[in-house]
C-alpha cells in the first residue's frame, strides 16, 4: 500500500514591510528546486508585490489540501486575517495584527498535521512589540503555542543556525555578553544538549549525534588559568551527559573547532553564547544558513536574516536562505516522519 | 647607485621538545619559495632532528652577513648558548636557557640591524616558567626587551593574526571571558587603533588602513538592549580615532562582519576579546595564519600555532604557517625600508 502524501510546508508572510513577500514569491519562481509549500496571509499584499517588483508569480486562493497539486502552476495562498498594508521599508504598527494572524494560522495548520512543518519569514520586532505582541520573539511564541497542547512539562525552543558546512547551537542568545558566564549553568547544557540530541535522531536522522561543546573562555579556560567555568561547569555537564549515553566532548577551545579537519569530527557545535557560533557559522554560510527550531513538537525553519528593511522593494532581495530553510524543513519532516513509522508502536 | 642588500631574517628555535626545529628544517627544503633566513641556537639540535626525520638538511654555521651568501645550499646556523636536549614530545626544564639564548641573541641582532625581522618558533610556557623567565609569553617578553632602548614611552606590543583572507587584532587576549566587558576601556581601543593604523601604514604599506571595530555584545548591543558598552566605551573610542583621521568604524555586529562581502571594507577587524577574532581568523586560514606583533621598533612573526608536543619527532609537522610567517616577515621589512626612504630626511 502506498504511503499518503505528506502535507505541504506552510509558509507565513513575515513583515509585510520587510523582504518576506518577496521571498516568498521568489522562492516560487525557484519550484523547481523545492518543495511545494503555500503562504498563509493576505494574498493582495502578495499580488502587489508581485505586480511592483514586475515578478509573474500567478496566485491561487486554495485550502492546505490542495496546495501540493496548484503548487506547480500558481502559489498556493490560504487567506488569512486583515489587510497587510505596510508599504516596503516603512514598518507600520498597523499590519502587525496582520503578521500576527499569518503566524496564529501557520501554528494551527502545522500542530493539526495540515502542513508538514512551519516556515517563517521575518518578522519586525519593533512593530510587533508595539502591537503587544508578547513575546521576544518568534521562538518564545511557538514554545508557548507548543505549551498549549502539552502535558507534562513546557516544550523549550533550542535555537539552531544549520547549513551543510556547520550546525551550531548558543547555550544562551541575546543578552549582553557581561551575563553570559553567569547563565551557562550545567542545568542550561544538560538540557540544551538533550534536546539537541533528541532532534538530531530523530528529525536530522542521526543515530548517535556528535555533540561538541565549545569552552567559554580562551582555550577553554586552560586548565583553569583563564577562567573556572569550563571546569567547573562545561566538563560536570558533558560528563553527565554522556552518561546518558550521549556523544558530547568538551569544553574544547572555540578558535580551533571551527576549520575543516576539526568540523568532520562533529555534527554540532554547543557554543556558549550569541557570537562564539554565530560568527563561524555566518563566516562559512552567510546567505544560505537556516534557522531551526529544536525541542518543539513540530518543525520550524526561517531564514537567518532579519526584515532587511533597507532593501525590501528593491527587488534585491536574495531568496537563498528561505529556500535552504524550506529545503531543510522538508528534509526534517520526512525523516522524522520515517522514523516514526521505523518505531514499534 | 643600488641599493644595499637588507639583511636576512633571523629565526628561534623555540622549544626544542616542539615542532620548531623540524619546521625550521622543512621551510629551508621549501627555500626556492621563501626569502633567505638564518637560525640562531643550538646546531646539533638542528643535525639530530634532521637525521631523526631523514631531512637532508646540511647546516652551515656563519655570522648574519654571510648567512644570505649561503641560505641556497646550506641552512645556516649561527650557534649561540648552551646545547638544547630535549626529546621531542618530552619537554624538560634543561633546555629553557638553550631556548632563551636563541631568543636574546635573535633580538639582539634585529635590534642592531643585522636581521631584518626576527621570526619566532613557538615555546613552551610550562618549561620557560619553571625556568624562571619572568614573561606571560614571547610578546611580553619581547615589549621588554624593546623597552630597554626605548626613550619616552615604552612600547606596547599588540597582536594581529594575519592571513591573506583576514587581519584581526584582539583587544583582550588571555583572560578569562567574565573579565572582558570591565577590561574594554576607551583607553585601551584607542592605544590599540593607534598603533594598528601606524603599523598598518609603515609595514603593510596601506595608506589608510580601515579599521573595523567589532561590538562587545551580540548585534553590537541593538542600542543598548543587549548590552551597555558597545555605546559607552566601543563608539566614543571609534569617534575619537576618526577625529585623528583614523578610518575607523563600528562597533558592528561580529557574526556579520566576516563573509567574503563583509571582508571587503575593511583592512583589519578590531575585536574586544580572544575567540571573538580567533573563531573567524583559524576558520578562514588554520594552517597559514601568522601571528604579527605590531607596535614595537623591529618587525616580529611567529606561525599561529603551538609546540604541538603531540605530533614532534614524528615528521608530521606541517611548515605552512611558519612559512608564511617568513614570509609576510619578510614583506613587512622591505615595505618599512621603502617607506623610510620615502620619508624626507
Amino acid at each position: 500500500m502506498p504511503r499518503p502524501a505528506s502535507p505541504p510546508l506552510v509558509l507565513t508572510t513575515g513583515e509585510p514591510a520587510g523582504v518576506g513577500p518577496e521571498l516568498a514569491l521568489k522562492a516560487w519562481l525557484a519550484r523547481a528546486t523545492l518543495p511545494a509549500f503555500f503562504v498563509v496571509g493576505d494574498p493582495v499584499l502578495l499580488a502587489d508585490r508581485a505586480q511592483r517588483l514586475g515578478l509573474d508569480v500567478p496566485l491561487v486562493s486554495c485550502p492546505p489540501a490542495q496546495a501540493a497539486a496548484q503548487f506547480p502552476t500558481a502559489l498556493p495562498v490560504m487567506p488569512m486575517g486583515p489587510r497587510a498594508t505596510a508599504a516596503p521599508g516603512q514598518p507600520d504598527a498597523s499590519s502587525a495584527d496582520a503578521v500576527r494572524a499569518s503566524l496564529d494560522a501557520a501554528v494551527d495548520l502545522v500542530q493539526a498535521g495540515a502542513a508538514a512543518a512551519l516556515v517563517t519569514n521575518p518578522l519586525a520586532k519593533s512593530v510587533m512589540y508595539a502591537a503587544g505582541f508578547p513575546f521576544p520573539g518568534h521562538t518564545e511564541y511557538l514554545a508557548a503555542r507548543a505549551a498549549e497542547r502539552a502535558s507534562g512539562a513546557e516544550p523549550r525552543a533550542v535555537m539552531m543556525i544549520w547549513s551543510p558546512l556547520l550546525a551550531v547551537v548558543p547555550a544562551t542568545i541575546h543578552v549582553p555578553l557581561r551575563q553570559v558566564p553567569d547563565l551557562v549553568t550545567v542545568d542550561l547544557l544538560l538540557e540544551t544538549g538533550r534536546i539537541v540530541a533528541t532532534d538530531m535522531r530523530r528529525r536530522f536522522g542521526l543515530d548517535a549525534p556528535r555533540l561538541a561543546f565549545a569552552g567559554l573562555n580562551p582555550h577553554a579556560g586552560e586548565s583553569g588559568t583563564l577562567g573556572t567555568e569550563d571546569e567547573a561547569v562545561v566538563h560536570p555537564a558533558v560528563v553527565r551527559l554522556c552518561a546518558e549515553g550521549i556523544d558530547a566532548r568538551g569544553p574544547l577551545p572555540a578558535d580551533t573547532l571551527f576549520h575543516p579537519e576539526a568540523r568532520a569530527d562533529y555534527d554540532v557545535v554547543i557554543g556558549m553564547y550569541h557570537d562564539q557560533v554565530l560568527i563561524p557559522a555566518k563566516t562559512l554560510a552567510f546567505h544560505d544558513g537556516v534557522n531551526v527550531t529544536l525541542g518543539l513538537p513540530f518543525i520550524r525553519t526561517s531564514p537567518d536574516h532579519g526584515t532587511a528593511f533597507d532593501i525590501a522593494g528593491t527587488g534585491r532581495a536574495n531568496p537563498a536562505s528561505l529556500m535552504a530553510a524550506l529545503r531543510l524543513a522538508r528534509r526534517l519532516a520526512d525523516t522524522q516522519s520515517l522514523s516514526r513509522e521505523a518505531t514499534p508502536a
